[in-house]
């Protein structure tokens, strides 16, 4: 019986029988698949770092970007399909310079966020901007506007959330756990540059080094972090 | 013979053989999933009151948005899919912006909940404005126009109904009973607050603060109540 | 044997070998779990009245609307999806005004009728003006014109038959058999205004309120009876 | 082995391994479950005669068309899905209008005709005027024109020919014998009239009325029996 | 295993494992169904004998068309679905007379049976000019051009040949292995006309009647066989 | 568990697990059944040579073209579906007459071929240029230009290779060992006719005549021999 | 339980529930059956190094392209289905030759191999620019601009990675671990060529022969070595 009923209603983006969404579920562990970010809000500013998985030593590490500028004063860290993400970058790129062409002031990071989420939600759809499947990516969206530095979180349903603290990918579990223990509001940037790299060496399989982490920061500009930056960062642990 | 039979007539919204739409029914199976809203109906406005589950303390609390002002006429609360709740209130209030630029008078609030039901009846037909699944979202719209305040219920199907109390998500059923218990016609928004908050600390399986519940007034204008004043509905239970 | 040949002609508007639709018989079966609607047609004009479900005693009355007004000279009353009703309804607005705009008098009744029709009979099309299944919904269709008062039944079929009298919903069966008995052409419009709503009674599981029936009339333009007037019948009963 | 032969080559409108149309012979079943309706060709002109199904005795009789006009010169009379019929019978006016508008002279009975079988021809091709299966209907064309009367009969297929008589709807099979054994070409108008009504009597399960039969000629102009015309053709039986 | 490589390419109109087009061999199969059509190529011109079924004595022998005029020049007899044939008539009739529009001058035999194939050759590809099936129906292409008289055959693929005699239809494998053995390049118009009636009589299960075949020449120019001149050729026999 | 899997990307143009595309492959096994053609490249020019299967004494041998003329510096003989490949024919040819009428000269035989074969890679695609399967067809594209003769070999996949030699069909294995012992770079145009129709000659169930062969060379202009251009190369045999 | 989950999601770009996307898998796969390239970069310019499989002697090994220039400055090797890289080729050679007008310098060695990656990642999307599934091809690309000499490698998922030695195919495991071992920053063009020839050496089956094998550098500009320079290069080692 339930086998006829289902033959009613299938589709890439249709509803189960509980109410569930299983293409963007499926998205959701392509991203526990990826490789480790992680986020931290201060007042002074917002930082990113992330995991790069080196498979060869051939790889020119500097390729192997997990954390992109969007706008002078919003980067993003990811996780998953870096080719979705880099559509999605894209995407955000040409909103944020179109809103300062057409209104002569940065977009917020909110409504960048939101333009994200707008083009990840409507996968399935045929229409020319959409993707035939979710996007297979999360996104730490780190910006800083008007009402000072922010830090967003994004999943593959195109749901968003502001947050102080967040990690995704395969080592978020134990990554979140950390940050909810080490995190305070009145973290200093230095302080949460050391926090998040430590603990992301916690997670990470590999000794850290320049070559396979990236981190980066918006306070209030979007920076990445030269190797010997990394090098200073790693050198406090 | 049955099985035969299902093979001619099946797609994304079409009916069952007893003349049932499954792809409704199981998005109202997402609602069900949802966190509680409620809404009071009285003479001197509407109140809204949403239970946000904070599900790490990193989250900013403020970023978990259950209720969006529409118009400044016009509030409405949610349980679902927030990225369809999303898509649904910005298409309302581009049709609100749209009909006071018009006719240079707000969009009334029946109209403003027929032209969300009138997006979410078309999933599935493949044209731009639609999706291809129903929004799994129910809403409760607070409004005050000329006829004074009024609260529509909508659910994924595309119906809506006018009441005078309503809840919606995980939690209904209860808070309905409660609703109808403590309801009628003369109460005062004051005490309306009160039922309403009182109802949601009932189904919530947290202590009731500001941080993990939202409240908003249309009387006759919208407003979000700051958490000061979340904390003083509080402090009068 | 069978099954391979079914395997040449599947679809959501195509015939079964038997040269069934079932996709409109199961549309049909939607409206047998409707609420009841009754319509009858004298010389003075036609009388509409419906039952009314109110699912909680927190919902507004006035709210559910099962009889709608197309055209001042034109009403119809509805079983089944409210929604699809008031899609169809909508559209018969639009043609009607756009009649009265091009050719400076009212639509009439057939028309009307017709026009409904024409867009109910299109599902599954894909194009813009028809829905990917049909509309799951009954009307009956009270109007006046040139013709003099005139009574139509439309199905999801996109078929249409003028009557004397006719019931549809859950209790069209019993309703249709009393209408049958008590009908003759002379009635008065207060006879039959009686007749509707002590047939109504008796398929009706509830007591006859104000609150949980409608009654209209065409004669020879639309009114809505307000609860005083219904009232009013009822106590005539 | 068959059933994996079928996997290449599955549509709606697709040759099934025998060569053969299976929409089409289920759209054809459709006709064999409607009402009788015959034709009759004299040299005087063309007589229509149909059986009316009056499942009711509210139902207005003359609001159950299965004549209809198509131009002053062309009627016909429609067994199966009268919504179809209505469909193509629309067509038919429009292009019957069209070549009066662009040649000053009415169509001929044959281009109508093939006009009308185009569009049935070219159901489940996705284009705005056809359908996305047969027209379940069968139709029998009366007409004069400048080669003098003449009858059509049309199936779903799009498929036409033309008769000296010919029986359609569920009572075909034997109406069709008698109009063999009774047909002459030297029949007058009032003899065909006379026949036709006749053997319709045969084939329907009720008593013959002016209620539940209708009567066209087109002689050389088409007009549908007055009650009174009926009843005179029933009183010479 | 065979079964999950199937999976990988189904369609209306794709490759079997084999290589083989499944919809042109049961469309093919359609044409084996048709009555049997028959023609000879002379040096004075060509002849088309097709039979006809007149499965009621009440169809007008004379509109049941088998052979049809496509420009002056050019004729075809055809042997499966009619009302496909006549789309292809149709248009093989607009291009011919384009070309006479365009170029002053007939469009060649060859150019025209190309025209018609190309059309034939594309369904299944969903644009405006095709169908969602092949065409199911085969032509003898009778004309004469600067090139003298010529024979084509096409089928179903949208392959045609140049033929000096040929047979299509139920009866085509006993008339083409009569057509060998009577046929030679020098037989007169007249001898031509002889050899098709009476192959074509071996091949009928009726008795041979001016009603029930058609015969026609182009001979420089299309000419279809009146009654008498048909009477003629059997009196021959 | 393997069919599961398979049920996330099934389509007409897509991988199967093990990276091939079936659809190709069955295209190619339709080239198989098909007749032999040969093409041998010598500095004086290319010389094609085919095998015509005239299944009918009554067939017009000078119809059956397996040969063809592009431009008239660029011939081409086949092996499959002669409609599809005269699609791709008709397609080269307008592509080399728009580039004469852009350029001033002649397209090369390289961008000729390439052309050919974007077609041909783009099936399955659903736009107005692509079929909706492979073509299957393998050609043997023989020209001359600015670069001297050049021969050139495609198969449905859209590939191309540029041969000195090269037989297609369902000799093409035998042909093709035949082709490596006798060829060498400096054959006279003469002796690669000899050696082309000595070949095709072993292959070939029946004995060759001038009407089941077609021979054609460029040298530099494209050339259909004459049939007793074909005899008098028998005749060296 | 788990296969009437499957049903909600099924398409040729979605998820599998391990959140994998099979088709991309099935890509790789057809790459891993491609003859093996290999890149190197040195501060001096970049190599590129390809195996070429003859098939027949009769081919002409210089029409078997696996090297191909894409501007003046960029070349690419390319692994696995030639016809699709002709079509990303193609491609980026329009892109390049666009910035050229457009900007007036040279296309970035990064944004030609994002462009190509834009269109593999979009395939099943039904647009005019896309595949219907993913491009069976891997790409090494190599470029010098105004960063000087580097070495791209992209995958059929869109996905690209900056390298300083990369080989792809059949023998890439044992290419890349030879790579590894013999790779560092200070070799020499002269080197690289060495050692890329070498290295195919091993994984090739036949004798390296000029005919068999393809070396290009972009050293700074594209250069494919003539046979004599091969041969030079086998030479050496």
């Amino acid at each position: 019986m339930f086998l006829t009923r289902t033959e009613y209603d299938r589709g890439v983006n249709t509803f189960s029988p509980e109410g569930r969404l299983f293409q963007v579920e499926y998205a959701i562990e392509a991203i526990k698949l990826g490789s480790t970010a992680i986020g931290l809000k201060t007042k002074e500013g917002v930082v990113l770092a992330v995991e790069k998985r080196i498979t060869s030593p051939l790889l020119e590490p500097s390729s192997v970007e997990k954390i992109m500028e969007i706008d002078e004063h919003i980067g993003c860290a990811m996780s998953g399909l870096i080719a979705d993400a880099r559509t999605l970058v894209e995407h955000a790129r040409v909103e944020t310079q179109n809103h300062r062409f057409s209104y002569g002031e940065p977009m917020t990071v909110e409504s960048t966020t939101q333009a994200l989420c707008d083009l990840a939600l409507r996968f399935g759809e045929g229409d020319e901007e959409s993707m035939s499947r979710p996007f297979g990516v999360s996104l730490l969206i780190a910006g800083h506007d008007e009402n000072g530095p922010s830090l967003y979180y994004t999943d593959p349903s195109g749901t968003f959330w502001q947050c102080n603290a967040k990690a995704i990918g395969s080592g978020s579990e134990g990554a979140d756990s950390s940050l909810q223990e080490q995190y305070n509001k009145d973290l200093t940037l230095l302080e949460a540059e050391t926090i998040a790299l430590s603990i992301l060496k916690q997670v990470m399989e590999e000794k850290v080094t320049p070559s396979n982490v990236d981190i980066a920061k918006v306070a209030p500009v979007y920076h990445l972090y030269t190797p010997s930056e990394v090098e200073a960062v790693i050198a406090r642990l």
